[in-house]
């Protein structure tokens, strides 16, 4: 239901294709008296945007958010939060041809049999301009969390590339978001070559959550670990979740697991113990590739762009979670 | 929100603590017409039952069923289906000393600080006994669902052992419900090997829904590939979710990918394609390890016991996906 | 969506036939720490029950809750509360030459188009007797409102009859629950010469919530009052709601209107104000009469019977808010 | 929950403040493959819109509405679709004076009571202006209702003065929206002498749907009849709501009310049977008076603008239901 909603009390609304009118996002639930401006998105917006390096689109969006309602002499009010950007530079030309085509990996076949009607234009609403809106949602999330909680996610693989430092400021000095300077390199020249063939590749992203409010999530359905699992699986690219250890779980055994409790990935029973929550999402390859990435604008590895989608996804719903918790412990 | 429901229009509640009086289940929003008996839930309560076995705890739960209300001569009539099972040979006293210790790996320290007062006796909430409702819940969710449609689950992986064949036929005919006979044996001599050291194992479960209806899932945050994270990892041991390619995608190019459609494990743009859905879920080793394992009653591997629970969530993310889908296409 | 269940936060959720195996109820959303007991429920169970007095039905209903789950050595844990009560006494044959009978006024010609299949003995889920599960959660609701916040209920009109005294003490003193004995008297008089002649009446109940917190409700769509008169509604023969001045508002100016804040009922802005709350419900004459009221076991005169149900939604709307308004107001 | 929004499948979020940027909505859970277009949405909000007659406020609102995303080639996609009205014409300063105050049988009190901070001008979210947003949405209802339903509203009483004719055709004809002519002649000359005097005069409001889906609504607690309630009384100046006879049957007999199923409303057990529904909404005088109505710009009688806003809210709740229906009848 409101498949264009996330959250519960925190709750927001995605709207608008990608050469539509403009994108944008309702946010409800938001507390009254936190501070806010629309220039305050317009970081995270910068962050999101392709055209900004070497590896990603060449698609040049300005992204200016405007700010309609939900703030009064900036600050919030307790009232919906509605933002949105306008879409400029569509060359929607470039995709006419696409109209009866249908691109292996995309969207386009199951909208297409859903829908009977769809905007073809660059994937409409399935296309990644859509987490535009995500970002935004997440800007204000972040304010909701504790001031010491942090949400950062970094590119732990790109290819036969790992990372193997983690050096947490380094991970915005580099193209492809890696926190090891090192493998960065490696990962941005591997992904030139495979974007010089026309290839494309996928990754994996760790994202990390420190001093996260203990005790958020539910024991049975609403488990912290199954919300961050909707959460990130919702994102277009990514085509695996898991905490702590993850699929390595498979093959410990129970001494071991339970020697550490970093195992855990900072969720017992589901629910934040208050450690760092350590989350993992494997990202598929571009499935533009070929003629089509050659006519297109597709970024040939999306793992730097989904970096900011997947923190923001995760603060909501961080925030969201911790709306519930206060109601429940008056 | 109802962090003990699951489901939008197919809704079920799940209620009851592992040593209080019943376990049971209220199921919402399923049409009227459909031939529901109280013995229907009979073999999958039998499959979730411990004490099958070598692998699982000898606690001997009966699991007699019992249908409350929402069917009239052995049909049901679209009003709410309710199921309890009460809970027989408790021996709670064995749970006593448990009163003011947290378990390493298991939810006693969250729920303790969340909620302050807690049911401590075998995990109450937590407890793998809850799944006893989930299980009842599918039974109805797999009535909804197409006649063709089958939703089945194997283990794939345990410990140092992977199934190299898939024989479906033969997943019951082994304690740890393995498709491959070979595999099956060397994993349930593990599996014992580990049990008499008072330790335990993982596993890796893969879940394959043949012939699903087609079109299942909404674009943005309704994927079905989101509300299938959401249903799996809403299970106790499980610490990952992925489908098609899962977590190999991280390494995979887009032409590789792209060449063969089994990749993408049934779901395009996150909706189902009509192929084969394919998941994975990684299950962590049981944390009851040690003096504890030899103490109180408790698996080895949970991995058999897991499967018909997955299949039971599974089913009911598809039941629910589908009246969706009828809501939207009149 | 989710139709048997009521409230967001503070959720219940109903289920049973009249004529089925249970009654029963489940309350998700329930703060953890709050003393309950099986006992709790009995006084509100009586006080619902039919065969009390000479102007209701003689159906002899014992109404012993069970209370299976949700509570640990007398306390909420914060998991679902489940309760149920056993129907007993169903005596069905006198329903059975209902089978192919739709009842004027009665759900039965609708369910019967809605479901096609129906259990057609004693209305079934559109008896009378499903607020046995309303009741049960508006007890818990009223443990989760302030100690001072009192939500009572009483008939102001039945028939003719109209009270022009409010004694509240003395409204469990007369069998129509009338806070006027001199008008209670006539109240009762009027409906025993009706249920003589085969006939009925309706009423319309006054509920008064004094003390309640401020700033309850939401401003567009989760106004109190729209919460209230949902709930309110819900109640199978209620015809009407209305707050403060309700209808006479239609004929009231301005200047007269806002010279007197107990016009409004306790709701400014459909939030509550902190003063008392005033709401009405028209109830309509029960449609069992003539030949049906002499076979059947029906009241002549619902008024009396609906009071403690319409108090209990108020209840639970009312905590609902509540834990809405904290989390909200951190 | 999300109390900017309402519905359940069919569901339309609300945004803008009364003198903020704009006013907008976002209705998620339109079926595809229906006609709409940006001018089809200027009819409602002309009805709407005040500024219109000697009986309304002398503000002029453009009420352009821009429609964001949702639609391709003048066709609905099945995505969220998107509309904003710019705020023109502010005259804020009219409203500075209001800064600290707050003003009787306003939210402006619960409202800084609840949010401390808040948008006073104009009301913000608690003004008239809001139902923009609403009456958008309607458009798009009344699109997926049958062609032959019609949802019609009308001035059945102001002050004093009582329609008894109803000749629908005359409705748009005069300025209080009467389907009575002669009443409608009275009508006006009572409220222009109340504005005259800063004073102001409530009224009611009678909804009729004709031809409606039948079988709509649940059972239990999503019956149509409470949903209807909801919708009604989420209005801001709606005081009562009630169907079929309404308060009136508080003083019936069984016997007679049986006897002509008119007096039912067109619903029976809360469910639409497929007669005519009849509504009726009691309209609060609007509490602007003396000094204040004569400062700012509001009407003396808010019945006939609140007439397309509650068939507005009418048709969302019918186009919700409907789609639910066809959920749970495939």
């Amino acid at each position: 239901m409101a498949s264009n909603s996330f959250g519960d009390i925190f709750r927001f609304t995605s709207f608008g294709e990608s050469h539509g009118r403009a994108l944008g996002v309702v946010i409800d639930g938001c507390p009254a008296g936190i501070s806010l401006d629309e220039d305050d998105f317009v970081p995270e917006l910068q962050r999101r945007r392709p055209g900004q390096s070497s590896v990603t689109t060449s698609r040049n969006e300005a992204d200016s958010p405007e700010l309609l309602a939900g703030t009064f002499e900036g600050v919030t009010t307790g009232m919906p939060i509605a933002l949105i950007v306008r879409n400029e530079n569509q060359r929607s030309g470039d995709y006419e041809s696409l109209r009866g085509t249908h691109r292996p990996g995309h969207a386009d076949a199951t909208y297409a049999g859903k829908y009977g009607h769809r905007d073809h234009r660059g994937g409409g609403r399935s296309s990644g301009r859509e987490t535009v809106a995500r970002v935004m949602a997440g800007v204000v999330a972040r304010r909701i969390l504790p001031q010491a909680t942090r949400v950062l996610a970094h590119a732990k693989v790109i290819g036969p590339h790992e990372a193997t430092e983690y050096l947490p400021e380094t991970i915005e000095q580099n193209v492809v978001r890696c926190a090891d300077p090192s493998a960065a390199a490696l990962m941005e020249e591997h992904i030139l070559a495979l974007k010089a063939a026309g290839d494309s590749v996928g990754g994996l992203v760790e994202i990390l959550v420190t001093d996260p409010p203990p005790y958020l999530g539910d024991p049975v359905f609403r488990k912290l670990k199954s919300r961050l699992a909707d959460a990130v699986m919702s994102v277009g690219a990514v085509t695996g979740f898991s905490y702590g250890r993850g699929f390595e779980t498979a093959r410990l055994q129970g001494l071991d697991y339970v020697s550490d409790s970093a195992n855990f990935g900072g969720l017992s029973g589901g629910i934040s113990s208050g450690e760092t929550i350590r989350l993992q999402a494997s990202i598929k390859p571009t499935t533009s590739v070929a003629d089509v990435a050659r006519r297109g604008r597709h970024d040939p590895c999306i793992v730097p762009r989904v970096i900011p989608v997947l923190e923001a996804m995760v603060a909501c719903t961080l925030a969201d979670a911790l709306l519930m918790q206060r109601a429940l412990s008056g």
